[in-house]
């Protein structure tokens, strides 16, 4: 029983996607991680297209069962924030066409599920997902790290904290069971089963 | 021989949608118009896949020849601006994947080519797009009639300056002519040749 997660860290120059498998154990495996980038000068509309088609191809491919997605708040750099909410809002939709439910997490939650803290930076990000996911080297560049890190927090605090935040609960909380999909519901049990067991 | 233009002014409470049909004597007869609403709340997939399936209606019902989105800024109100430019990056992307172009107005931009002032308001706004349609009543609410502002304002740009800024062109200046479709290929010839003529 696993639930597989699509990692997304959205954005149009670089655009990270990976894909976990993780058990009710928690151990976590990587079935496909990449980048997908654009040009900065080229039309938005054009890298836009580039995103969407990605984004098809991965959920077509890997048919996830959920979709994790970096939470994106405005930074300094207001020109790149615009294009990064504008990539998310094409991951976004693209999932939901297809009925795969979404699920927002902010870097300070992926940092602390994936290091044990908050302020974590890239590098200790990244090694902690080649660790996690047992792989020979870290995966490169840094965005498919990320998404590969989005993935994992969100199957882990999923399985720690009920069934994780969804798209639309800003909170930490659990949200409602009957959101979950039945891979997703058979995982939680075997979760619950596990917890109740060896560790 | 005209233009049609599908106007969008993105936003996820309220996104209006207006699409337009200009002549190259520059007279503009309203085709459609309407605004696709989500409630502040509901999850994100959720919203934007109402928005998703909006705009992919409205691109094969009406087919456009080009697609005019607001272009998005930061405001002071980042929580908005954000799902805003979500839901610009969704609409642009169902036209790209269609071949459409799009092309980007600033708010400034709209209400100078309709009203002739730059710092015009809504009311302002929607009263020239009722006489420029010719139409009984203003379109409410008022993202319906920037939308159709948004229309007016791209058919008229591209007529007076050319092709028209496109979502990869910064300036005002003239785009590249083999960006256009044939349609607006013979809509700038008519343009160009009524320029000539009695007006």
């Amino acid at each position: 029983m696993s639930l597989r997660v699509l990692g997304v860290d959205p954005g149009l120059t670089r655009c990270g996607l990976g894909v976990v498998e993780v058990e009710g154990n928690r151990r976590a495996t990587l079935v496909a991680v990449g980048v997908v980038g654009t040009v900065a000068g080229t039309a938005l509309d054009a890298r836009l297209l580039v995103i969407s088609e990605a984004i098809d191809l991965w959920l077509d491919t890997h048919r996830p069962d959920v979709l994790a997605v970096e939470r994106v708040f405005s930074q300094l750099n207001v020109s790149t924030v615009m294009g990064t909410a504008q990539a998310s809002g094409v991951v976004i939709a693209a999932a939901a066409r297809r009925g795969i439910p979404v699920a927002l997490h902010t870097p300070t939650e992926v940092k602390a599920a994936v290091t044990g803290s908050g302020s974590a930076n890239k590098d200790a990000v990244g090694k902690m997902v080649t660790k996690i996911l047992r792989l020979d080297e870290m995966p490169k560049p840094a965005d498919a790290a990320d998404a590969l890190a989005l993935a994992i927090t969100h199957a882990w605090r999923r399985g720690v904290a009920g069934p994780g935040p969804t798209a639309g609960s800003a909170s930490r909380g659990a949200a409602p069971v009957s959101g979950l999909t039945p891979a997703q519901r058979l995982w939680a049990e075997a979760e619950a089963r596990a917890k109740r067991g060896s560790y």
